[in-house]
């Protein structure tokens, strides 16, 4: 089987320790809820934040308002406010934020193949 | 700056797009409170619960308990009972979960770069 093989020889011992709090942290921070998503809509060029609240089903004004804050304060998001009638406001990424497009394309690519609907089996061509 | 260049190059328009209910439902199956440590140390090769709950600080049997049991209703952990005396449990990924190893060293990349704490400035060479 499978999982006996990788677990007789020892799998991604070399690769990964145990545990790492930074990385312990990073997911904390990707994965507290909506944040992945809206570092997703950022990164898809989404400044605004109607903009970002419209691109993410089932996601509240006040909950989109603090993960902002929350990024913000990680130096992943900055908020900029340009100086027009009215005041526009703009959330653009760090290059801090920027770079987790790794993580967020790692996590597309495994969802693309572990979490998506089977394809129905088509009939064999005769 | 960076930030503006990217914003004004259309940054990952074209690679990601604003909103997947694949890669969200995959954010929140990782980024649940210590499931991203326990796959961590699954990939590890830790399989025992003792040696998962010891190698993840602050993390209760509790917890680790139905985080265990919502990775094994996800397929992403399989429970095996081998029967010695006293009965022994092991817990290991299937090819669902050992395929999270690419988010793991995403994630893992980005907390190095981004979350480390920044070495002191060396004195210049004289």
């Amino acid at each position: 089987m499978g999982t006996e093989q990788l677990a007789q020889d020892g799998g991604h011992d070399a690769a990964i320790s145990g545990f790492c709090p930074l990385y312990h942290r990073a997911i904390e921070i990707i994965g507290r809820r909506w944040t992945g998503a809206i570092v997703r809509a950022l990164l898809a060029g989404d400044t605004r934040f109607c903009r970002i609240r419209s691109t993410i089903p089932g996601l509240s004004d006040r909950l989109l308002s603090e993960r902002l804050k929350e990024l913000e304060a990680e130096g992943i998001v900055v908020r900029r406010v340009l100086a027009e009638t009215p005041v526009r406001i703009e959330y653009h990424l760090t290059p801090k934020g920027e770079a987790l497009a790794a993580i967020v394309q790692s996590a597309s690519a495994w969802a693309e193949e572990w979490l998506a609907p089977q394809p129905q089996a088509r009939p064999a061509a005769s």
